[in-house]
């Protein structure tokens, strides 16, 4: 899969992800309107509602990008309608043949790892079926539970050409608590840093691992280090835009090939109707001031590339 | 919800909690015949298999425990009926009044940690309504993010008078590769656990706080010394039995109260069925054997608190 997520970035010339992570805030009145009257203000309604913002967005900007990562947790707060608007927001843009980063941050001991694995990345036994539960194209994990959490998903990667991003360096003001502690005179984040090299060489593909790992655009000269001490690995790159981080700061999470980092955008993309700059679009045009946003981003980091 | 957790315990006599993480290997093939009879050998027949395996095993020992403990990695390998499911269980032991422990280990940066803590332990609001997605008493989190991600637990947990227990220290054999690492002379899993004690603080009940700890029973010297760190903090320690924790080495996770602890055993319990000592049971009563394992751990914790 590390294979079609660089493609995908070649073929668009795009290393941008966009994070499909709806707030109900987000979505245009509309939009909630017409659910509502069909479902209620209910579970579903806003399950409907989140559904048709998702696919008006990806019909306007799948041409434009090589991926999308929606964030499970802005599906699991609506309950089993929200996970139903999650997996069918998964099917269409994989149908739309964008790659999907299940953003779901699991990670746990072995079997329960596994289950994981197998929930966003495999499949599971049933009987004599084997069977699809959400079949996303890469998940990120957490590692505080050390290489047994860790390890189930490398195997499942392994087996169905799957990948996964670790969070190493997350881009939140406090991130910087447990991750930036030193050991040894060096921060954790380093240490996880290299345990994710370790896995990565374990799982490659030609030039890249199935394995990258994630780090916040808003710790640019931790990027950097993190770029050397994971050279084989894709940096799934949050923060950027609404959170803090600058096109400038983001061009050492590449590597020399121009390759090596795929930088994400959430509400900077889908809820760009509501900022100042694509107001004139107007709530209706929500998905065209979307698209608008895209190619801004696009410009901006292309450009940040070529001057660096 | 401390308080009633506290309230069962000391009902029951019984500082356990059963892990419901069904696996498909685990539930008896006249169960499976019946569920795949119905939906076929489909994520819903598993849903089903499952619910009804959970189901007579909760019907079955319901009045010996204090609490359950539905590990979701299980149910999310079967997809959106495997959630279904989960969602059914978890009202299903509510009304049987169980506290519930949601093991989620979910944990993210601010908004999305909202979301999660909404989901889990909260309250949604579409429209004009408000709803209740999953509905758990407790929920486990992660805490590799920092504060903000575990504050927005805390928000709910106060505001819904719910709790979280935060991963410490957890029972696998690699948790000691970030875990164990050593800042300024101490291992990181102290840190965390004096940041959790510090969050307990602020989120108190009569004598113990709303923010408990996960710390595996597989380290009990460990143990020993988290339980000082964090002295108003529930313990929920996982690794009882299958994973190797014995009796006698938890008594130290317990305060001079008898309280402030609770050990968890899944398949231990729940598919004691297929163990030689339950076995004349058979299949068929598999849900007497559970009822059976769950007397003979209540009486071995009893004996090793009563011994210590």
């Amino acid at each position: 899969m590390i294979q079609k997520l660089i493609a995908n970035i070649q073929r668009t010339n795009a290393p941008i992800v966009v994070g499909l992570d709806p707030m109900m805030k987000f979505i245009p009145e509309h939009i909630c309107k017409r659910a509502f009257a069909e479902f209620g203000e209910t579970l579903e309604g806003a399950a409907e509602a989140v559904w048709q913002y998702n696919k008006a967005i990806v019909d306007e900007i799948y041409d434009l990008i090589p991926a999308v990562k929606p964030q499970i947790a802005m599906y699991e707060q609506f309950g089993i309608p929200g996970l139903q608007t999650f997996k069918r927001t998964v099917d269409y843009c994989r149908e739309k043949g964008l790659v999907v980063i299940g953003d779901v941050k699991r990670g746990d001991i072995g079997s329960t790892s596994s289950a994981y694995a197998a929930a966003h990345l495999g499949n599971v036994q049933v009987g004599g079926s084997l069977l699809t539960p959400f079949g996303e194209d890469f998940a990120t994990v957490n590692p505080y539970l050390g290489s047994d959490g860790v390890k189930p998903f490398l195997e499942v990667c392994k087996k169905e050409k799957k990948g996964i991003f670790i969070l190493v360096k997350t881009s939140n003001p406090s991130s910087g608590e447990f991750q930036d502690r030193l050991i040894d005179g060096r921060p954790l984040y380093e240490l996880v840093g290299e345990k994710v090299a370790e896995w990565a060489d374990d799982c490659m593909g030609d030039d890249y691992s199935y394995v990258g790992a994630v780090v916040g655009a808003t710790y640019p000269e931790m990027g950097k280090v993190l770029r050397r001490i994971m050279p084989k690995c894709y940096i799934l790159v949050p923060g950027y835009g609404a959170q803090g981080g600058k096109a400038a700061d983001l061009v050492h999470y590449f590597n020399e090939d121009g390759l090596g980092a795929i930088v994400n955008s959430s509400r900077g993309i889908i809820a760009a109707w509501m900022q100042e700059k694509y107001s004139s679009c107007g709530a209706e045009n929500f998905a065209e001031a979307s698209r608008a946003a895209v190619e801004d981003m696009i410009t901006d980091i292309r450009q940040a590339l070529q001057n660096r």
